[in-house]
């Protein structure tokens, strides 16, 4: 893949591990408990849409990087958890995480042979699993459940990169269009405070 | 497979995404997390058995009939919950689930060599493991491991298919019976609040 | 490999188990529950390391001597609870567990040529991934992520056993020094009640 989505990956791949490391700090883990939310967050949605894939061992257990970048992270936030808090920086690093592994877990699923409806949900799997589970491991309802434009901007942005690829557009552009999309959506989302329906029982 | 099976496993992974999609509303969840609930339920368990006999990519990602019923099934509950709260109805169709969700998960661990008790464990993953990540995604501890005969249901089901498989007789009588069996085991324990043991400590 | 491992790992898995049911027992669940905990504790780690390698279907599957192991051991501690709790001895079993049961992980991992990093992880996942889903099937934080040395005597034990590896020794040697090593860090640090660092926000 072009260098741009590595970039990327790397930016989405520290902004999620940090966001797990925090939790994980005021949950009073402990430094190993810090850690492996970190990993966790950052690389949990990749490996289950791998497994489904058949595509094992998981491509970051073959290329370290995003694991090595995931634990540096996830210390750095355990010695200074004030560093990152609040931030909107990490929030926008956040939403380009969001919208780069969407990209490329749908394009993988593409390349796999899945439906659309099968690709749509491993682009979203790759990009929000690894966020529940880290919500899980802190015995939360996961987030992503239950408020604000998150996983829906995943759903649109990867409907949109099928579309494209059916229509046999250069992939990478397809790349940068579907991660733009999520980012944009994620980022106005945000700003407006756009919430999905809930019911009032 | 015959048709009924097909037949009686629509209807139950109509069912079980109900009584995830159910449980999303009653936590507040917004309309993305109510479906995430209502399909990890009806299709969660199938995912882990087609994981573990190695037969990726996991046939509901092969074939998206379940996953579609699942979503629309979902997406009614959200619009109308009261539609489905308490209907006897329901409980008839998730039993049927229940039973033919393990016959099919019973019958393919067989078909993958699997020993008398991974074929049991494996018949009853595919029936109550969706269920056990629903309540897992609520923050709650899984229902199966507390109360009322469901589980243990399942049990009693996919060991009479497996000693009716060695006999050699035809399987989809023998899926009829192990379905029937369950659904019957499980509507009788309902009505008469039948429990299995628990500890007083 | 050699017997001593496969005595250790039956010892390992029938504390692991016992733990499971303990947690069963005192959340109030029925038999059924009890034994799903004992069985996800003592082989949840293992099923995880084997997908990840595409090691499918899990050894456990294919020889089913721990599942029967882990059943019995749940069944007895349903029966007679107060007969392990408080048992020393069984701390001393647990620690053995956790020991074999990295190094069993850490040495699938390199026979499947992971990295170093990979390796670490996998067999620290062998040992603690087990008792992670007992707690989160019980709607708890794991235990493992907030205190003790625990999951942090496994990262030394097989980063012991990778390098050891690449010096090309006897890997049976490896196994009992990485084992050794994991049993008397753990028994040390509970005796002397080491602690990881813990952040204070």
């Amino acid at each position: 893949m072009m260098s741009w989505v590595n970039v990327l990956d790397a930016i989405g791949t520290m902004a999620f591990a940090a966001s797990g490391a925090l939790i994980g700090v005021k949950k009073q883990m402990d430094v190993f408990g810090v850690v492996v939310l970190g990993l966790v967050t950052a690389i949990g949605g990749g490996i289950i849409r791998d497994v489904i894939l058949d595509s094992l061992p998981p491509y970051v257990f073959v290329h370290n990087l995003d694991i090595i970048i995931a634990i540096i992270t996830s210390i750095i936030v355990f010695i200074s958890p004030k560093s990152i808090e609040n931030r909107r920086l990490f929030f926008y690093f956040d939403a380009m995480g969001l919208g780069v592994f969407s990209a490329i877990g749908v394009s993988k699923a593409i390349d796999c042979h899945m439906s659309f409806i099968g690709s749509i949900i491993l682009g979203t799997i790759t990009a929000v699993a690894g966020g529940m589970i880290r919500d899980v491991l802190s015995a939360e309802i996961p987030l992503v459940l239950k408020k604000e434009i998150y996983a829906s901007a995943c759903v649109v942005g990867t409907s949109l990169f099928y579309v494209l690829d059916l229509l046999k557009l250069n992939t990478s552009v397809n790349l940068f269009i579907c991660t733009f999309i999520i980012f944009v959506l994620r980022v106005i989302a945000f700003s407006k405070n756009w919430q999905l329906p809930r019911k009032i029982l």
